[in-house]
């Protein structure tokens, strides 16, 4: 990879796009040249980048000419129908979508977990889905030490992991509440203001959700443990940013609360937050616009033997998008990478 | 029992207070005669039955003659200090508070679930947790099928809950963050709008809260299930009204989801509300001021291997407490309880 390299954010104008144009300043990634791309609706805005206005241009399969590093955030057709056009010129892709997260030829990475994967990628490397890669930053430390067999886990999942229209739907619904107008629906098949969804992502015949599979399928990938089990139930709750998770956690190795304590405190990109006593712990509303995520409410489980709760909380446009693309694209751009 | 009883409401004011007297006439309890009763600064209050305004009295120690039934919500120390007293003077308390749940010589009851509990009275007879109660209106029928060992279980709990000022206190941080105010809080330790919170009742020095016990030792009582293990995080969301609980379940024998919904769908007091094609699951949203609980989003589970993950969502003002009560009381209403 070039050290100055020439990057395009696929779909600039998203939720997700624009956390990462502002990743990529605030972390001095060193840049060369932005290019951000998007539909043809969104063509010709300007989103700024150090203090300077870019322009928005048409995403086409001629856009990728020159461009060292492509981070895609424009959901799963848009990545499968114009990733492999940037891999063809030559373009490295970090794809936030889930088209290729399951490929066995595509690397999926969350850097402080697997970042090593990073270096076998063919032109693609995967971006994990926000509630399984928060959860894993509190996990993984755990599995390494105790060994985990498997997880029950429920999410508590902000509006704006659907994106911006989802945002807006919020407080539009919140707005016509006060009023007392009749609430509008675009984009939740219910009202999300003061209800909560336990419906994220699709069906699948299984009754499961798409979302709730990826925590096993993507969890069993990054942490190299194909035996891990994980049963999830996705909610969508009227909060706007960070998703929370609360998660029992079964070991092969016998866990205290002050074992995980020591190992959490010392795991990279996570927070502590841990003290019941003066009302401490992760909430989504102190998370929002973190880079780290925080963990809580650390206890042994009253339902295994080997096991540990707790609560995870992480802002999902950082960690669980944004922020993983870009570290991934640190990770490009060491030497042997 | 008088089979015209003279019934009284203590903590008449509150949320759950609000919910008895109009359940009372809902269900058309035969009430000879009302009193309310609430604290000093609540006396001299109106409240209508049937129609008419009945003046909130003054909760003393000799608020009792005369009264055959008084169903408390006032909190244990309330419960604690007059639920004896009611008894001295030939009461039966149906309490709602956690005051004497787990007291041996006091049936706790959920009327589908151990309603021949009721008849061991010995002038007191608790309520569940509402949390504890909604849940079990899905669990133990699977139970009785199938034998459940032990769940793991998250709940999404509402505002009323707590209370009345919770209810206030949610509604004014949304109308604070609309108009660009600060957001003010009196009840919760941080802001609910907006936001959860991993917090329901005290901290306990394992870690868990109080609330989060509830289920495993309330669980293990009403369903005579001593070895019954439940591992549970509770929190609270910016909802007004009815509580879900994500649940995976493990039993001693094997259960598939069409035996399970077989199950669910004769259980009294429950609607099965599971159709994700057309979106269809339990919301609180919608189970607010309905006297059924509601179960969906049945799968198998993925991490147990006799095991069912299910949604279940009902009115904790109702099922949870008020149409409980009153459903004890119309137990005590039948020859021989």
């Amino acid at each position: 990879m070039n050290a100055s390299p020439h990057v395009a954010v696929v779909g600039a104008t998203g939720a997700v796009g624009i956390e990462m144009i502002q990743t990529l300043e605030r972390r001095g990634f060193p840049v060369s040249r932005l290019t951000l791309l998007a539909s043809a609706r969104s063509a010709g805005k300007t989103l700024p980048f150090r203090g300077q206005p870019v322009k928005v241009q048409e995403l086409t399969k001629e856009s990728f000419a020159g461009v060292d590093l492509a981070l895609f955030s424009a959901g799963g057709s848009i990545s499968r129908e114009f990733a492999p056009a940037a891999v063809a010129a030559g373009t490295v892709v970090v794809d936030n979508s889930s088209a290729f997260r399951m490929d066995p030829a595509v690397p999926l990475v969350v850097p402080e977990i697997n970042g090593a994967d990073v270096r076998a990628h063919r032109g693609i490397i995967a971006n994990p889905n926000c509630t399984t890669a928060i959860t894993l930053m509190a996990l993984y430390p755990l599995h390494a030490a105790f060994g985990c067999t498997r997880i029950f886990a429920s999410s508590y999942q902000a509006v704006s992991g659907t994106g911006a229209k989802a945002i807006a739907e919020l407080e539009r619904q919140v707005h016509q509440i006060v009023r007392g107008e009749p609430v509008t629906r675009e984009v939740y098949p219910h009202q999300i203001a003061f209800n909560v969804l336990p419906h994220v992502d699709a069906f699948l015949p299984s009754g499961y959700t798409k979302e709730e599979m990826k925590m096993e399928n993507e969890g069993r990938k990054i942490m190299h443990h194909p035996s891990f089990r994980a049963s999830v139930t996705c909610v969508r709750v009227p909060v706007y940013r960070a998703h929370s998770v609360a998660v029992s956690a079964e070991f092969e190795r016998p866990v205290t609360v002050a074992a995980a304590r020591a190992v959490l405190a010392n795991a990279p990109g996570l927070d502590v937050v841990d003290d019941p006593a003066h009302a401490a712990y992760p909430l989504p509303l102190y998370q929002a616009e973190k880079d780290n995520c925080a963990v809580g409410r650390l206890r042994q489980d009253c339902a295994l033997d080997n096991g540990l709760c707790f609560w995870v909380s992480g802002d999902q446009l950082l960690k669980g998008a944004a922020l993983n693309a870009v570290q991934i694209a640190e990770v490009l751009l060491k030497p042997g990478a």
